[in-house]
């Protein structure tokens, strides 16, 4: 049952990544028609039946709007996902993505699916990969078209992404695991210990007595700070409730000296993700002096719609 | 039944930590008349019966010898030991620690426990802490008096410690968690994953790639390395199986670079404890064109005979 004040659907926009599964229907100029969501992501699929998964999220989308063209970023294109997709070489940008697609067949439509991104090894830079952040880094710069000449996008996550923009193109990037430690050290060694359970509130006060230690380890660096979110609290200066968000201060601060440390003169900044967490990168931000940096907005969507357009699936 | 050819038992000398206990029966000058060690350190007495466990350790030694002095260092006087050992203030030395015993009704004989030692905040430096490493150091620095006046000591391990000798006291020190860190990320990371159990010998090309990215990130430091055990394996330079030793020798590096960014000149070094992970360290410190330390051999109970000997316990 179409609505006739909506927009024409033209593009069934996936982002399918590890742990969650998005959708949009979009139409014109990006517009949302229609969204959804499931706990759906690659490591929840157990049996990799990512077919029926597909199928169950938007059969119905052709059955009331006909075949559309579908596209999908993410871990789907991993080795663990539906296909693996191959990566694209850094520099990379909306051509080089665009004509690298996967096109894998599925009912009731075939799904595309983007390449992720290598930046090779040389140049006194260390490989790394990414799938998914590319899209997002598009749909950002169609968001903030003043980063597109000279920039830094911070994607803060489980493995938060620095990346590079220069001539519209995603230049370089760095991979910080600070999710992911902040986790594990949380779960499994004697620092998460003294802690109960998570509470709500963030102690803000032990979270930049965290950022400012990173900070003022200097070159030193965080393996010669991490053991004092213990030895704070044997010496009566941390509570033991306050440990894990001095523990994530100590962590994003020494990502954000790590950063500084590799740059002359930092481009312009901004933060795209979660509110929250990004909230907690430009608290961390201000205590090296940088303010005000704003957020882009989710940017799947729109980089999805991007390189549907540019690899001509929407002229069908 | 006594060997006449032995000399006299004068000290029981104990090594309580948190996943092993070692005790030994000592001579005159610290000879080591007998040796034992069960695999019963706190964390596996599960029902908190220190007692039970010490008399079955040295009650034959009482029975055969008579009432002798009983000394423990470790983490037996931790909150989560016997009893707690307060912490003696930094800089310590022999006559501070001894000074401030802790005495333990105990069954066959009373067993005295040596403090830990606290680094306080201040002057630039983190609060630090320590339990049984004291008593190690002042073995070592019986057994290796040169490095008395001005000396550096490092203890690998599950938390390494890193401790600087400057006349005869134990004068400042730093905790490095690297052995508990490589080992969540080993179990519990993406890091760990695509090794299977471990193998047996040390792929030493692997692991001195490791340390040598670690050492040329400068400053940036382990932040901006750490997900290149990942990404090197995903661009082709790494085997999955190779990903364990590359990934000791990241975090190695690491905690040297950041040993050698705090000091502008080295005093003279020495490793102190397991044979195998002070190899490691030797590899690694070869990378920073460090040559030929040394080890000091297991200085737990020369420690406990020094410390007993200051405080008087062996004139009884």
């Amino acid at each position: 049952m179409t609505d006739d004040a909506k927009p024409t659907p033209r593009l069934i926009a996936v982002d399918w990544g590890t742990s969650s599964l998005r959708a949009w229907l979009l139409a014109d100029q990006g517009y949302v028609v229609d969204a959804r969501s499931a706990k759906r992501g690659i490591m929840q699929i157990a049996d990799g039946d990512f077919a029926t998964v597909f199928r169950e999220l938007v059969g119905d989308w052709v059955a009331t709007y006909g075949e559309l063209p579908a596209l999908a970023c993410g871990m789907i294109g991993s080795r663990g996902g539906w296909a693996e997709a191959e990566y694209v070489d850094c520099p990379a940008d909306l051509a080089s993505l665009a004509k690298r697609l996967l096109r894998v067949e599925a009912e009731p439509v075939p799904l595309h699916i983007v390449p992720g991104v290598m930046q090779p090894s040389g140049a006194g830079r260390l490989p790394d990969v990414m799938r998914g952040e590319e899209t997002q880094v598009l749909g950002a710069l169609a968001i903030a078209p003043e980063l597109a000449e000279r920039g830094l996008l911070v994607l803060p996550g489980t493995h938060c992404k620095w990346v590079r923009i220069a001539d519209q193109r995603l230049n370089a990037f760095t991979t910080y695991m600070t999710g992911e430690l902040f986790a594990v050290l949380r779960e499994h060694s004697i620092l998460g210990k003294p802690a109960g359970p998570d509470t709500a509130p963030v102690d803000t006060a032990a979270f930049e007595l965290g950022v400012d230690t990173a900070r003022d380890a200097g070159a030193a660096g965080v393996a010669a700070t991490l053991f004092s979110t213990r030895s704070r609290m044997l010496a009566g200066e941390l509570s033991a409730e306050a440990t894990p968000d001095y523990l994530s201060g100590l962590l994003i601060g020494d990502e954000l000296r790590s950063v500084l440390a590799a740059h002359h003169e930092l481009p312009p900044l901004r933060l795209i993700g979660d509110q929250a967490l990004c909230g907690r990168y430009r608290r961390a931000l201000a205590r090296f002096d940088i303010d005000d940096v704003a957020d882009v907005p989710d940017a799947a969507c729109t980089g999805l719609w991007r390189i549907a357009d540019a690899a001509g699936l929407l002229s069908h």
